[in-house]
């Protein structure tokens, strides 16, 4: 095949990759107080529930619209229970294994128009969606530890 | 082609993205006064001058490895002014668009083992080290908003 058309990951193991983050970013979820997800942050920034939030109303909304060209998803951000979020988040876990492998690999090198408002390559604009994740996970660290608990370690995605 | 050698993603365009995010996390290296790049920090994690140059000893070093095999690279990581960082960034900027062309395409889907203690397909190796400069930089974000400096835009990558 010519290096040009050659990956550098193939669309299972981009999935296989991301759901590995989605792992870490719930134990990072789960590792918050129930009392502090909505409450806490540092330099008036968001606080991590508001974050988590922010990844769910994204990941499914995504791959959604890229493979049905519907934009149309919920974006209810409302503070909830630690439980009730953890609960959210695994229904979006399901929903990316259910939906990932329906999408035409070709259509991971079309440009579209996201949410009717972001053009892009779709590639580009999934990885967003996993960068944003990690990026804003990466300040849940800083929350967990400014508040005195250890965060799970950033390799271990098991 | 059969769908599952299809690319998400191409190894140019891969590169293409990791550059962009490098840009993102030079201007945040530049948001920080140079006497707070080596001292500051938040819930007694490593100062982002520290970060900083642990992104710069693993870019490099792991493209280098994964095509020369050759892993002995150096790892300073003592503190040093800003523009002393800025420059030796702007060094893995260029090394690395000149050594990742040089990586055989099939390479990106082989197993190995990288610093001869991180086994892993070579396209997750490269992952990790894009995802832990995000992980890092969203920290970083933290810094300076604790600091009162505004952070650039992360959808800004020009």
């Amino acid at each position: 095949m010519p290096s040009e058309h050659a990956p550098f990951i193939t669309p299972d193991a981009l999935l296989s990759h991301w759901q590995a983050h989605r792992r870490l970013t719930r134990r990072v979820i789960q590792a918050f107080p129930d009392d502090k997800l909505f409450t806490f942050s540092v330099g008036g920034m968001r606080p991590f529930g508001a974050l988590a939030l922010e990844m769910i109303t994204m990941a499914v909304p995504m791959v959604q619209g890229a493979l049905s060209g519907d934009w149309n998803a919920s974006t209810n951000r409302e503070p909830r229970p630690k439980e009730e979020l953890l609960r959210l988040w695994d229904e979006s876990t399901e929903r990316l294994n259910a939906l990932w492998p329906q999408i035409p690999a070709p259509r991971f090198q079309e440009s579209l128009t996201a949410f009717g408002q972001y053009p892009g390559v779709l590639h580009d604009l999934i990885l967003y969606v996993i960068d944003n994740e990690i990026h804003h996970r990466g300040q849940g660290y800083v929350y967990l530890r400014a508040l005195g608990i250890d965060p799970p370690p950033f390799y271990d995605r098991s």
